[in-house]
């Protein structure tokens, strides 16, 4: 029941933050003194496409992590003060999210807005490596949890964490290239990895 | 209880996306020079009823997505990992409602809104309909359901879906037409459908 | 099980409509010539105590209507399709509050403002009473309940619902009394009815 | 289960209110008339500072309070009408933080948002106790509990409540010292208190 009311409030924060990201659009606002026509608000929500992938990012990126948060917590037995301190954290990194990804929206060629975009990201990803690796330490897995899934998943994390980061420092020379890596790391994260899919402990039911 | 948290992530981002609907009202502002009069504030929140129309509207719309969710998951036994990307494409279309009808509400008869409201109902409907043709192909529904009761339901939500697409067509030629079709399909899901019920599996309790 | 989900998904919009009431505060900004005094923010933030007052009605208008709801429900059986639909009436009448409460905040002395929210708690009242009225007629309370008990319930939800809607006419003509009424009719609703008390089925226990 | 409702929407509001506080973030906007160089965007956001202390600030006060309402709430047998209320009182305080927040990050240096700061954190302070005290006076606590961990949790929320609204009158006289009280206040919570620990019913496992 504990670690239900834990997992309820995670997916709520998850569940709210992708909801939010909708505000990234702004409806194209008309002074009072003339309606706009058809045409200049046809322009103006055609504008709008870079904050339409940023949108289609930001939306897979949280729905990976709430996934991943799933698949995690469903092998956990126990949750601790620190785990629950360690959640917060990574929450709190996924909140951020909505005005991020808003501001990649508005200025997606700029060093700023990309950089941005993956300092929280790599945020997201160092408070769940540091929730991981608490998790490994204080032995609150499920005993029947196979260890080989558990190092498995441990990479994988690794590995998005890295590239994460490495996107963010790209950035700062070429920002095209960098938002090109956030798509490419979310793409590997949807596409599920087969070495771990023979160790998943119960694959067929996700 | 998988199931129980993919439903319930799923609920939450519902019951999020329908409560935004809210922010297409926004408070008439006035300057900082004048407080305006009585009649000017009448005024400005009468010109607001082309929003109510379009707040109702996609009350519905959400409302139904999520009837129609709560009764397609109440039939499938497992919950796997494609499903759980599909569903996250639901989700997404669905999470762009409040924009879309935020548009709709501020400028009712453009080619502009209308087209991009029908866009995103056509983007829901499509999800909705790989995600049950993934199920059906999947076997993932549970094995006392009737099959003619879900080869209904497949009709049903194309023939939703094949009319919201229909209903954006129309508006690159006739915005009015369209939004009328749009409340038309709507009213065509809220009225029970009689052939379906005879074979719904449980039908007395929802 | 569907009887969770479907309070489930209440709750949601409730809480979610509840927490979105602060949106009816805003930040005093500033120009970006100049950065305002200490004094300036100050005289600022003053003014929005007519805000603070609609805030905190507001709140204890959907506090109290999710309490209601949730006291209604315990004795609830079975959730049909035609509940369901008068539960989103209610629910979308909810979700506008927090769009009239910003409105009333910002136009306290208005006839405009105060009878446009006595006009959405008006159909809030009517949404409840309908859903009530079907559950009566359909027999959808379980069986243990106390017949006494729903007739009172009926009743209270009645004169609740006139006192609104005669609020609201109110408004038309004095506005400040009508504010003064909303008031009024939220504390009728805090303090518990001694007749109730008897017959309520569980009444230590909420 | 009527336990779990209450406690449902009582996470809903915090996981909301939680969320929310990314708005205190708004994306720098341009004028229509000319785009910004990366150089100015980026100044921009480095300006944003203040308000990301603020949101550290309050995403920890907050995930404390859920926290703190969490591990209460284990130890509670009953919900009756009158913790509903003050749960509500609490709850009302809590969503308000998104809109001190966001007032505290734009002004961080005034008398006026860091002294109505600590007074919406005494205000959440003031309805914890309260509601503590109700739960008490009522007996409202599982047999089992031990009467020393209540007591201990009486005295820590009394200290931490004291030093809200110390902080509180700090920022008529010293707003910055006032923020650097909060953050203090903040990490006294989050450093367990060893003495508790050793009478925390099951410590181990949150």
């Amino acid at each position: 029941m504990n670690k239900g009311r834990f997992e309820a409030f995670s997916d709520g924060v998850f569940a709210f933050a992708i909801t939010l990201l909708v505000l990234g659009f702004t409806v194209p606002m008309h002074g009072d003194a003339k309606w706009p026509t058809d045409a200049d608000l046809t322009r103006e929500l055609l504008k709008l496409w870079p904050n339409l992938i940023a949108y289609a990012l930001s939306f897979a990126v949280i729905g990976l992590m709430w996934q991943n948060h799933h698949a995690l917590f469903r092998l956990v037995a126990r949750v601790d003060r620190k785990t629950v301190f360690l959640n917060l954290l990574l929450l709190g990194s996924t909140a951020l999210i909505p005005f991020v990804t808003a501001t990649l929206g508005a200025y997606p060629t700029t060093h700023a807005a990309t950089f941005l975009y993956g300092v929280v990201l790599s945020m997201c990803g160092t408070s769940y490596n540091l929730m991981l690796w608490h998790l490994v330490r204080s032995h609150a897995f499920d005993e029947s949890v196979n260890a080989r899934y558990i190092r498995g998943t441990v990479v994988a994390f690794r590995v998005g964490w890295l590239t994460y980061a490495l996107a963010a420092l790209v950035a700062l020379f070429l920002p095209v290239v960098s938002f090109a890596l956030y798509i490419t790391i979310v793409l590997y994260f949807v596409v599920p990895r087969g070495v771990d899919k023979d160790l998943e402990p119960s694959r067929g039911e996700m």
